[in-house]
């Protein structure tokens, strides 16, 4: 199959429909009196190819999974993009007048709660990762014609997570994916590092494995022939380098500084009069979005109600760490959905996704030590509830990604995260390693579910439940082997704690997750010996908190409360706590927490050295009844 | 200049040092029983050349600020490091013993415990940014001779930071750093995905603007004269990539899979006795380290005792957004002391760090969109207190670099991060630009403090203080325009707060900061006019927060206390005040917060849109009072 250029009159038609595009970007800017027209202008023309010419899309079911996929990464650009899909007949062009509106979802920058949307971008430098990942899913899982285009801000570029993905791209011969780098030479508040050096460009992307074709980004026919052979080129993804200028046909403001981000104000009115007389086909274009074929049909799936295959099997007083029967139930519901797949930034022989892996070798992605874009693919591997993604690394290295996790939620994606080696319990690898601002940190993140299982039966039913939640999930596991102190049949709801030791003349109520709870389980035991009745709750998740059964028990317990945590002092079980009980008086909180920048040193000196262990619950309970 | 290669005498007692290095690795991580004494064997030859041949150092003064600065980017070969010094002469070789003991400050991965670290390591990818710093002061600010190593391992070459870093140092041609890469080809649970194609390392870095030099990094000779040439290059920064193998010299270890992270155990006899073996001069070497030359001394600064140089200057009620007083307090303190630098990611004009770069054009560091390498290089810049840096990007875009950010904390530095355009209060840009987990991210770093100054008299006091303070600062600052509420004389102390407004008959505290504060003003007086009396408190700084003042003006409200923040619910100010109140009864809090993922929309209308303006503190002060 070899290229042939469209007709005169279509290209034609595609230089108008930039030119219009253009005047969209600008008008709807005006009536918001915000925005970036500037950063539109540059990529008028790649958008009125990749929509007009190059892709295939259902236009009324924007999120069909056979159509292409196009991510946006420069989201500032939003739009020309919110025009494109107007012109392309999505919805009225007058809408776009509502840009930016309170009660219009054609947001500053994209989010899904537009249909026509995947992801939220904004946050510069995470398209390719997003796409990176639907294209690893089209490849791999669907295994069906379906193409992938994100199109990358110059500026942007120079972020790392843009390599990580541009690298993973080539790794996994992801020829389904086309990036689109508008080189439009001007960032913010100044030009770009590189400017228009479109070599270096090309050097760059080359080197990291695409097959790499600088462009003149305003030539429609250029960039016709270069999406045809991106499209046409196996093995390696490509990427189009377009050397564009910002502000492109707005006289005497393209390619100059200071207009980023602002309105054309009351230079409006003459720009759009430059622009309209550009257009020559004043009656408009006749060109329609071409449908996507289907040679290898998208597969139909189903992921919802996801089961363990089998219940937890274990023994009580079996010692047994949460990250390993993390393992094991990712395992079994892998064996209940086919569409269940584990990704992991090197580390899957301590988070123990290794064992997804050996049962399901084509099911895990390893996405090696590039934590922004483990987290960016598992994103994108979810779009369109394709597939149920669970990404695990060490707790603290998701620290890495929180830009990329906090743009999750407003992608509203359903990636469930698993962080392993929490807290000074890892013991003598120190500090680096030790997640303590894991539980703060996702739990920031709205419609989150956060679970902190203390035993391995508790944590199967965590991924199950994590499997099926709407939202981002975390799971956070811990290192060390911990006894097994729940039936195989006792159930997990998010949002339920569970009393593991009470009596009827409880005096304080201790709470503590994962290791801490076995401490203070070991404090009460201790207290008992004073005559001191301690109660003992296991939160199972953090986030969201059982603030009635904690009230309850919290007040049985005369208000005496100790939460004992394996995590700095801020944002983690203590403050939940503290937020459950907020607008209630008579309670009294005692919070141990680890207190400065750990150390190395064995597991259980550790725990003792940082006032987490039993004994310093033991004190913390009888200072607290002196209250 | 030509090069002369050392002496075959010279060449041996390397070789042998190399040996050396190995067996103390062993030996160590034998007696820690844990370590990665495989990753330590590759760079073994890496390790002996640069401190025994290349690298110019006071070895008993290890922060001499005129000696080479060499950053052990992949921090897990801590031993092999500890054995270098240890050999070189600063400390007994018998402490090596001590690894990961909880007395010792010999910890799994290194951290400024030790008087010859300057930086924790140990999450991956983070070295070459805070080495670019380094080498950014010493040829701009120092414009000395002393030269900056880091040595990166394979696997961590995946992470995006190292490509943000590598690009910003060939962008400012640093050609006093030199970054050597340690590809042996085997990461933590399979290959990387790259094992030893040199070619393609050699191209990228090509590429991304360095001198690369391919060695066998076994070869002492290839090392001695790659860094001879490195040394010797003008213009472009050198990397050195060298090609070596995971456990070298260790029979049937080298080059397997499986052997990360793991004391060669009952190996570990065989092993030392065969690189024993290899040791040509068993009496030991001569060699010493040699002393610093000085062409250029390093100039003596002092940086403590930092002042305004001029007061703040406003008028009450004058409109001024923090953002901007900030720029003004920048320069005010630059002028005051000439160490004081700027840096940001391309968002001067919006954080306004602009000024100082107006008023001193050569301390500041534009870094462009790569906000991991933004908080590594100004680490590295601050390193052995060569400046003070403050950086300064949107709030929520600090998010990118938590992780440089929470290893900022294990590297005991004191780099003051500002981020503006914090909550919904930006208005239409829409939730991706909004900062409303910034202070939660910030909190819980040990040993920070969270300013959240209201107004510009504030925000000036705010940035004296922090350019004085220990530990990472963080001044959250705010986009819209905010009356200045202080006197120009006022004091301001970090943990201090502000009472705004009383009475003697005060029934509720309310708390607010920044657009909130202002809120509860305004809720104040319309609660007047019911009759409700409403004490209002500035906090200033969110960490540490005054517990006491809190305490006591809580107290006399009747424990009543109404907190509305521009911030998600978790971890922010609420949060803060609520542990400030842990261990005392008779408080009831009413905590106003941005309850979901916020969308565009006009300031004012967002802030009453999503439950954080005056109505609704009114509503929340009306419902407590019925508590």
């Amino acid at each position: 199959m070899s290229y042939h250029k469209p007709e005169a009159k279509t290209i034609q038609e595609l230089k108008d429909i930039a030119q219009l595009l253009r005047i969209h970007s600008i008008t709807s800017t005006q009536a918001s009196k915000s925005g970036h027209p500037t950063s539109c202008a540059s990529i008028a023309e790649v958008m009125s190819v990749l929509f007009f010419n190059t892709m295939r899309l259902n236009v009324q079911s924007p999120r069909d999974p056979s159509n292409d996929r196009f991510v946006l990464s420069k989201g500032h650009a939003a739009p020309i993009l919110y025009a494109a899909w107007a012109e392309a007949g999505l919805f009225p062009v007058e809408d776009l007048q509502n840009l930016r509106k309170l009660d219009s979802d054609l947001e500053g920058h994209p989010t899904p709660r537009l249909n026509f949307i995947d992801v939220g971008t904004g946050s510069l430098g995470q398209g390719v990762a997003v796409a990176a990942g639907m294209a690893y899913v089209g490849k791999n899982f669907d295994k069906s014609d379906y193409r992938t285009y994100v199109l990358v801000g110059d500026g942007e570029s120079a972020e790392g997570s843009v390599w990580e993905s541009l690298h993973f791209a080539s790794h996994y011969k992801l020829d389904n994916l086309c990036v689109i780098f508008d080189v439009n030479r001007l960032g913010q508040s100044e030009p770009t590092s590189l400017q228009h050096q479109m070599d270096v460009y090309r050097q760059r992307l080359e080197a990291f494995g695409f097959n790499a074709i600088v462009v003149d980004g305003h030539d429609v026919e250029e960039l016709c022939k270069a999406f045809y052979e991106a499209a046409n080129t196996k093995i390696k993804p490509t990427a189009i380098i377009a050397k564009t200028f910002k502000g492109k046909y707005f006289p005497n403001i393209e390619d100059m500084e200071n207009w980023h981000g602002k309105p054309l104000g009351d230079k409006a009115e003459s720009v759009i009069k430059h622009l309209q007389g550009l257009i020559v086909n004043v009656d408009g274009h006749n060109l329609s979005i071409k449908s996507p074929v289907n040679t290898q049909a998208v597969p139909k799936i189903n992921i919802t109600n996801v089961k363990l295959s089998t219940p937890p099997s274990y023994k009580l007083g079996d010692q047994v760490a949460t990250r390993l029967a993390y393992g094991t139930a990712l395992v079994k519901i892998a064996e209940n959905n086919n569409r269940v797949i584990a990704l992991d930034g090197d580390t899957k022989n301590s988070t123990f996704s290794e064992k997804l892996k050996k049962a399901f070798p084509d099911r895990y992605i390893e996405c090696f030590i590039a934590e922004q874009n483990l987290v960016g693919v598992a994103i994108g591997a979810t779009c369109r509830d394709r597939t149920i993604a669970f990404a695990s690394t060490f707790a603290t290295f998701f620290t890495r990604a929180f830009d990329q996790i906090r743009m999750g939620a407003i992608s509203q994606t359903n990636v469930n995260f698993v962080g392993s080696h929490c807290g000074v319990s890892i013991g003598e690898d120190g500090p680096s390693q030790m997640g303590l601002e894991d539980i703060a940190m996702f739990r920031t993140i709205p419609r989150s579910t956060v679970f902190y299982p203390s035993d391995a039966v508790s944590c199967e039913r965590a991924v199950e439940l994590a499997a099926n939640a709407i939202g981002i999930c975390f799971i956070r596991t811990s290192r060390p082997n911990t006894a097994v102190i729940y039936d195989n049949n006792e159930t997990f709801e998010i949002g339920k704690a569970h009393i593991v030791k009470q009596s009827s003349k409880d005096q304080v109520l201790l709470i503590g997750a994962g290791v801490t709870l076995y401490e203070c389980l070991k404090a009460a035991t201790e207290l008992e010996k004073e005559g001191i009745h301690a109660r003992v709750l296991d939160p199972f998740t953090v986030k969201p908190i059982d603030r009635d059964l904690i009230l309850k028990s919290g007040q049985t317990c005369g208000g005496r409360i100790v939460v004992v945590e394996d995590h700095y002092q801020q944002g983690g079980l203590g403050e939940a706590v503290l937020s459950a009980l907020a607008d209630k008086r008579d309670f009294v909180v005692k919070h141990l927490y680890v207190p400065t920048v750990p150390r190395s040193g064995p597991p259980t000196v550790l725990l003792d050295y940082f006032r987490i262990s039993a004994r310093h619950i033991v004190k913390a309970a009888q200072d607290i009844l002196k209250l």
